[in-house]
């Protein structure tokens, strides 16, 4: 955007419109439109959410669902945040969150009720580990483990999972011990725990892609709560049964868009926020389109760049220190199409596990009548970093070559080949989400959902419950929009 | 700063005449009077400094000398930054940055410039440690160790000496086996290195005194760069003939007051900037009291804070990444005044070596003529996070506490208690400086120094000599500075 139009707080009717588009919303609430049509810069609603991703999303969409005026601002030409479609061969394709597990119980819902599809992460076939130097291919997502090293996998899982279980999801800084577990990295709980050097490549190469950030980065403590967040490692980091499970045939930023249309609130895109003020009587909500007042405000963007808004009162510095604390994980999405799953004739199913850069995973995610063949995989941490902001050219040799490596010549001839570089995404600068290093947990952890007056916070990083995940962001929205609707009900019976 | 000023795009007499205050400037640029006077919201500079902390205010001063036109613009009502003055028992101290070292040779070279002067850090007399349950007394600032642990820390220190000087300063990211060095702790060397618990405690404390962090959240790397930016681990934990030599009788802040006075720039205090967008002809920056336009923007601020201004066109996903990855040190600052320095009745000089909170080191920073005596130290790292935002008071209590217990009832009865919560101060958000956790400095911390376009970054953190001191603040100046002067050079050579 210019930076005349940035200055200017106006709301054309041509913005209500572009951000109708987003689905088939056929209404416009009145006040917006004429609020619109008087191009007046300041605005009256009940809940100003910032940020439209499923968070904000489903905020708004429980606060209209119970009689609320809502107003969603979001700063990107479109709704889905971290969600995003992208088109591949001529389909539609998620360049951003994608799978769905079991016990995403939320997102499941949501997908259903909008009458959307889902099918199987497609395994049929043998994949390929390279670990540690050493190449074998297994059934299935089996990792080819001898049976020497799969018991001492089985033993380090198991002592994982046990820790695991003392976490308590909703106050992890209670956890037994936590002041220990928080004051080493997952690094060194990892080194400390096994010598075997193929289960500390599966571990490793499994939680640099969980994380999207390097072992040595992340807080033990940190790790063990964000695995229980989603039941333990293996429902995390399994595809059959698992949290890679299914896909959504429609894709999932489609959820986003349903969201979108169902939600007759206001949808306000390509509108940064850039201030927030609070008094007594309420919220006032500056952005590059103008001024909102509001009773609450929910700010449901990624929770390190929550503070690049100016808050008036300032925050606590707890707070701000948390998101000082939490940098965005580093990854780059890439898809790669082929006319066909040529894989398939070779027994193989398209799934990768490795050590070596770019990525730990690849699999395949072609629809389900195999036209054209997908491969998914990720430049993750470290590699992401490396690679973000180079033209996607560099990239796509790079993936390519890689490609070649593990499923031949075939590989070297692809249709189309797409990438989101989203530590490049202004709004995002980075996914999927922000974690903790050592120490701030038990530290500082304890503000995260905090309110800040009137002000609550929601996103995928606020959520107990599978957190960093689409479902953690769809129940960040519900809690949020529950916390809302119960300071209402206390204001109305204090008053 | 109430929001209908924050909205408000003028530049009033007075807050230039309260800018000036800052010293004994007596002249205004005619231009600005008149743009203040005609409450225009676009001026025209040369180049516009935000900050006016050491780094904004070096870097304005040598633009000054070199004939160019500047505006520094400080969201303060005050300049210095990181370095602030406070009052204590009718004194004024520094609350903020303080000592000086001898081979700080920028600092040093600017206090005798404006006339100040230095005291000798105080130590006659025994210090006290206090370290894995021990207590021991020393002379000056020794630590009391007995001969074998005195050898084992001698060459654990020898040992962290020795990779530091592998360290090239200027690119820190090319030192010999950097990824290895940089994919561990501080704590992970440490607890490699030596299993001598006293040696393990003293080299523990120090460096949370160093970083305000704890050593499990400093890459090893990184720990080694900021030692050899101040020569070694020695040179930047003692007193004598090192980082904590002398004091600067009048208040280190005085310094910056004597800088604000001599550039007859025009600083705007009470004004932070929200955004500053480019192209090929220049800058323009928008700050709450109106926009500038100029050639060049140095920014000047601590580099975490660098990313709530918005950029137009954006920051590099590198940068950005940087910025998300260096958090902020935590300190509380706490100076205590005596009626008299007691202590030194009891032959102690105020020292203290300490691995109990809240502060690993005290000492005895009275004026020349002892009236009154003043001790300092500081809550540190997790001290700090768990402290910020609490009322005062329960520091104090605190602070006097542990002072009881190191110098005896005397202590109980202070005359004045100040304390500055760094956390909490909106406009650093902790202090000294930002660090840098495992994996950062290999990846993307190369970029550290890379303008962004037109737009040049000042600010301790960017100094490859004296990182995280005032003295590597002044050089950061002094190098964008040259920089944008370089800069100038070039356009008119290519023009």
């Amino acid at each position: 955007m210019s930076k005349d139009e940035s200055r200017k707080p106006k709301l054309s009717r041509r913005d209500v419109l572009r951000a109708m588009g987003v689905g088939a919303v056929t209404t416009l609430t009145p006040a917006l439109t004429r609020a619109a049509e008087n191009s007046t810069d300041s605005r009256k609603t009940e809940v100003v959410v910032v940020g439209a991703g499923f968070a904000g999303l489903t905020a708004a969409r429980e606060l209209v669902r119970s009689g609320r005026k809502v107003v969603v601002l979001e700063a990107r030409d479109r709704v889905g945040g971290r969600v995003k479609a992208g088109k591949l061969a001529g389909h539609a394709v998620d360049v951003g969150g994608m799978w769905v597990g079991p016990t995403q119980t939320r997102v499941l819902e949501m997908i259903k009720e909008y009458g959307l599809h889902t099918r199987p992460q497609f395994e049929q076939g043998k994949d390929i580990s390279e670990l540690n130097g050493r190449r074998v291919m297994a059934e299935g997502e089996e990792t080819g483990m001898d049976a020497e090293t799969q018991a001492e996998y089985d033993r380090v899982v198991k002592e994982l999972d046990r820790l695991c279980a003392t976490v308590p999801p909703d106050q992890p800084w209670n956890t037994p011990d936590a002041e220990a577990l928080d004051s080493m990295t997952l690094q060194d709980w990892l080194d400390s725990t096994t010598h075997n050097k193929i289960v500390r490549a599966f571990l490793e190469a499994s939680m640099r892609v969980d994380f999207v950030a390097e072992p040595y980065q992340i807080s033990f403590l940190y790790c063990l709560f964000y695995l229980r967040s989603g039941d333990n490692f293996e429902m995390l980091n399994g595809y059959k049964g698992a949290a890679q499970a299914f896909l959504v045939n429609e894709t999932m930023h489609e959820v986003a868009m349903r969201m979108a249309t169902e939600i007759k609130a206001n949808i306000v895109l390509e509108n940064p926020v850039r201030a927030i003020s609070q008094d007594a009587n309420g919220v006032t909500v500056s952005s590059d389109k103008g001024t909102w007042h509001a009773d609450y405000a929910i700010v449901a963007v990624p929770l390190p760049l929550s503070v690049r808004i100016a808050y008036d009162p300032p925050l606590s510095p707890e707070r701000d220190a948390l998101a000082q604390h939490m940098p965005m994980g580093s990854v780059i999405k890439y898809l790669v199409a082929y006319e066909k799953p040529f894989w398939r004739e070779q027994g193989l199913n398209g799934m990768t596990w490795s050590d070596l850069p770019p990525s730990a995973v690849i699999c395949d995610v072609s629809p389900a009548d195999g036209k054209p063949g997908i491969l998914v995989g990720f430049f993750e941490a470290h590699n992401a970093l490396r690679w973000t902001g180079k033209p996607r050219e560099e990239r796509k040799k790079v993936v390519i070559e890689r490609l070649v490596e593990f499923f031949g010549s075939d590989a070297a001839h692809p249709i189309d080949y797409e990438d989101q570089d989203w530590p490049a995404e202004v709004w995002s600068r980075g996914c999927y989400g922000a974690s903790m290093p050592p120490g701030i947990m038990t530290t500082i952890g304890r503000v995260i959902r905090q309110p800040h007056g009137r002000i609550h916070w929601a996103g995928t990083e606020t959520a107990a419950r599978w957190m960093g995940y689409v479902d953690g962001a769809i129940r960040s929205g519900d809690r949020a929009a529950s916390d809302v609707l119960g300071a209402y009900q206390q204001s109305k019976t204090s008053a």
